[in-house]
């Protein structure tokens, strides 16, 4: 089995099949152009041989430039700095006297010198006292470039391309969205109300012009996040950045960056200036290797030093546990599985070795200044989360939440960008309390899962544990879910587990959508639906979230190239394909003179609740 | 990446690890003995250096005789009659003179000979006029000895075992069970109270003595069944046989055989004599290959002779498309999908081809008859299920389900067990009409629903968008999952595949059992979690749904043995794993006298809740 997995690597770069890359242009800013990934369908045989042509489906891409066939970079490059002129458009910036990307406050560190001078920028900050986050631009009323992309991005280019035209006719199943507010459109003025509203984010680094703007709200898309990272133990800066760009073609919206080994700024470096999505950290994990790995040993000054040199590298998030209190210790003790965030832990050893409230509580608003100075949105962690479904909901997971809220206050007084983490163990029934308690408490502030896994009894599967809880927590209002691997409680994720985590969430975030009443979302359901029936196979394949393995498993039972236009397949036959059947029994209906259309207008259905009533009856044996 | 599958066949006998079988005798019919897994556990190192031991953990074993490391069995010759005495013992059963094993009506079919004389048994059935189902003992009030051993394996030997120890003194975490009326402690006497209502069937023909009695009804641990079958385009009888094992060693509490090719009868045959879990097939399957595929060539005399051998045979369930009728045919002719079942596209076929109501609905009652006379039970087709996510609880799926509906009294009228088939493809918002209206229509007979997958756009991943369905449609109330693999929709499953979605279903049904508050679910998780938590590796394995596969991840990354004993794992490394810290936090809570039991018992809760209430100021800047 590891033979067969270390062999397995497929580059980040094989274009996803019959797809091409399409712009759709702003019309408030022209400068914004977004990019989606169209796929191109086969013409469906009607019953009486006609071709009739499938339109084309546009379908989100975070791949970036990555993903367009057109694009010549390489990663000792970087990716064109999408957004730098928009950030020096709004005139409130100033490059940095700071040497660039430089680590700081780690001497004994050799590092700048793994970063190519090709790849090495000049951080930019806030000119002194001013707030540069999209919050602040939304409260004063301004639609930036950022929030049109969004608009257009979120469409998926419905506008556009006319799409719901294969909705024509079709029935509307609705959606419950427990009091979430999805417009049947999404237009630049409606993500600028939801950013300030603060109900929803798009971190944005001024340092990471390179990233494609995306937003994070219970109105939008649900979100997915993948974490990559070296550790101690494994890995190498070149594996984590073909991680980072595998997880964007398979569909992660943002790539958190947990490494905690040696060359952790380098790593960051790379991963950053090649990333399309925003890229998130938990700074506590640098601060710590600055002191040797010991807890207690922490300092408000080093962490701070930590916080701005991710600020000018562009790290557009940062999970801050300032919700973890000295008073909340102690409610982890009698638990199954304690504390099992690591942040969480971390400031829980530094609480109590100090027997005080943690620098990150104490010094809330000083991290405010810097992160507002940037636009780097806070996700405020979930330090005692559940490690086990016997610990759930429990007090010290509730308490933190409550923290979290006030914080989400103190951080939007200040003009800065919140959401909230949450989860881990959660059993289904108790999974709703946690949104609606976040809802409540927390003002609204999107919130952003770690699954939850619905159980703790399958290790090695745990991306299904958690997808189950993730898809249900999307649909309740959870505007991100942070993915889970295979891996999880056992080991370091591979090239194969990364994508096996993201394709889980994938499905969880759109199942999540489609129970919402997302308008957005439908359509890609429909259209390979159509095309399952209609026996268009490479449609089929080429809708899905996963090309590549629809085909393999096709391939395995029926290698055969005519077996893709076969109208049946190998899991039942020709003779007992139902597919087949159906179409039998359609030209039979026509035939007969029971035409659909006639069937319909004729109003069958009413027939069939007449013969309902006088039929109702069983027929007894004689 | 199809060399590494076919390389991948480890066979069905290997034991699971540290585990060994105890029995456990029944008191009322003391020739009953339940077989259940134990694993056994290491000692746990409390802070002081003391080891501490851990009671082994009872686990539901679907894998009988087979998962006995004692017993000495060979496919051959099948496995023992375990109720063989039972049905005798009852006095209304006779032996029959019909020529044992024989296919009847499909003379061209060279068939017995494949199946050897140490696997023929003659087959019997109910004296003239008599019922010899469970429902009808029940209903006279009599306790069976399969209602005894049942009762004994929903229990998991908790009694025996002195179970929930563990959760002494744990937080209770409720439960919802959406009006199942789930008790503290199964007793006999309640499963045969709630045979009786109907509310859950014992699928155990009288030529299936192989077979170890189980439970399928909302208030009892949800189940799960898993399909294999040939087709015509590929495997063989050993392969299924295997298949079928392998199933049950993974958990599957039933097993369907559609298969559909040649030598349906001996496949039958090979994989009843050695099935310790009840078998389900589609009659219709078989009726259809002897009219050489002609759907509108079906003959109720044919259908009838067909059910008979397999009844013969010992088949414990047969779907029946009986709720297809001719007025609601035209209803699917707009789907996006139209009709996906393969039982009803046949039946819709037949209907559309006679334009009269099809045989399984015109002859249900005399279908009852011989059911009642092999306590085969039903289970009510859903021919028009959905088969996208456009097509959900449409009026086509749900006309048939009230019919569904008028076909369950009247098969309990006919003593015969009934449960009733449902969804296919439903999005999450969706699903809980499905549970609502199938308890409400058809008078809460068992549900047992394929998945739902709750999107189409993942071919390659239906174990996981329907593993959400699955997950939440049983904590709603449905009884069986019908497993689906990564294949469907694409090809044949291999035995990767039939793992694979066993695995995926044990996780839902297991979510789902924990969400319903089942008192025998949470045990497995707090033993796995505190087996994680004091990084008892092996113990974590073994107790997970695949031990297997939970220490190769781990050892793709750590290989070395010492790290199975290692205080922290391969994710973060020594300085960074959480659990140590907190152990690290427990420990020198413990030495600052903040005693977890102090903590606790001193009412830590009630402090810090003042502590929030002096302390809810946060820091401000000076």
């Amino acid at each position: 089995m590891i033979a067969s997995r270390s062999s397995f690597e497929p580059r980040s770069s094989e274009p996803l099949p019959n797809s091409k890359r399409v712009y759709v242009t702003g019309q408030r800013h022209p400068s914004v152009r977004v990019g989606l990934r169209e796929v191109q369908l086969g013409a469906a045989i009607s019953l009486d041989g006609k071709p009739e042509p499938n339109e084309p489906v546009r379908l989100y891409d975070c791949s970036g430039p990555w993903g367009d066939p057109d694009f010549r970079g390489a990663v000792e490059q970087g990716l064109p700095p999408l957004r730098r002129d928009w950030i020096l458009g709004r005139g409130d910036v100033e490059i940095s006297e700071t040497n660039a990307g430089a680590p700081r406050g780690s001497a004994g560190n050799p590092a700048a010198t793994a970063i190519p001078p090709t790849l090495r920028r000049r951080p930019l900050r806030a000119k002194p006292g001013r707030a540069v986050t999209q919050l602040y631009y939304a409260r004063q009323g301004i639609i930036t470039p950022e929030m049109e992309y969004i608009a257009i991005r979120e469409n998926l280019g419905r506008d556009q391309a006319g799409a719901r035209r294969d909705g024509n006719g079709q029935r509307d199943l609705g959606g419950e969205s427990f009091g979430a507010s999805i417009p049947g459109h999404i237009t630049p003025e409606f993500v600028r109300d939801e950013v300030a509203r603060g109900r929803a984010i798009i971190p944005a680094n001024i340092n990471h012009p390179e990233s494609e703007p995306m937003i994070i709200g219970r109105n939008f898309l649900v979100k997915i996040n993948a974490n990559i990272g070296n550790s101690a133990v494994a890995s190498s800066i070149e594996e984590e950045v073909e991680k980072m760009r595998w997880a964007t073609k398979w569909g992660a919206d943002t790539v958190m960056d947990l490494s905690t080994g040696k060359s952790i700024h380098e790593t960051r470096e790379w991963i950053l200036r090649n990333s399309p999505v925003p890229i998130g950290t938990v700074p506590i994990y640098q601060a710590l290797e600055k002191v040797g790995g010991k807890a207690e040993e922490l300092t408000w000054e080093s962490y701070r030093d930590t916080l701005i040199e991710q600020c000018e590298q562009g790290v557009d998030y940062f999970t801050v546990h300032a919700g973890v209190l000295l008073r909340y210790v102690p409610l982890t003790a009698r638990r199954v599985t304690g504390i099992v965030s690591r942040g969480g832990s971390i400031m829980a050893k530094w609480c109590l070795a100090h027997h005080c409230e943690s620098f990150l509580y104490t010094h809330f608003r000083e991290i405010c200044e810097i992160m507002r100075a940037y636009d780097v949105s806070f996700s405020l962690g979930d330090g005692l989360r559940p490690g086990s479904i016997a610990d759930a909901n429990d007090e010290a997971q509730f308490a933190e939440l409550r923290t979290q809220g006030e914080l989400t206050k103190i951080a939007w007084e200040m003009d800065c960008q919140v959401m909230n983490e949450g989860p881990g163990h959660i059993p289904m029934h108790l999974i709703k309390e946690n949104m609606d308690k976040q809802l409540d408490w927390c003002g609204e502030a999107p919130f952003y899962t770690l699954g939850p896994l619905t159980t703790d009894i399958a290790p090695g599967y745990d991306h299904i544990t958690s997808a189950i809880g993730a898809a249900m927590i999307g649909w309740y209002g959870c505007a991100m879910l942070c993915y889970v691997t295979p891996k999880e409680h056992l080991g370091l994720p591979t090239k194969k587990d990364v994508k096996d985590g993201v394709i889980a969430y994938k499905i969880a975030a759109h199942a999540a959508d489609l129970a919402k009443g997302h308008p957005s979302a439908r359509h890609r359901d429909d259209a390979l639906s159509k095309a399952r029936f209609e026996f268009r196979w490479e449609d089929q394949f080429n809708l899905s979230l996963d090309p590549e393995t629809a085909r393999e498993f096709h391939d395995e039972t029926l290698p055969q190239e005519t077996a893709k236009t076969a109208h049946f397949c190998s899991m039942c036959g020709p003779h007992f394909c139902s597919m087949k059947i159906t179409e039998e029994v359609r030209k039979y209906a026509a035939q007969q003179g029971i035409a659909e259309e006639q069937a319909l207008q004729a109003g069958m259905e009413d027939k069939a609740r007449e013969f309902a009533q006088k039929g109702g009856e069983i027929y007894s044996k004689a």
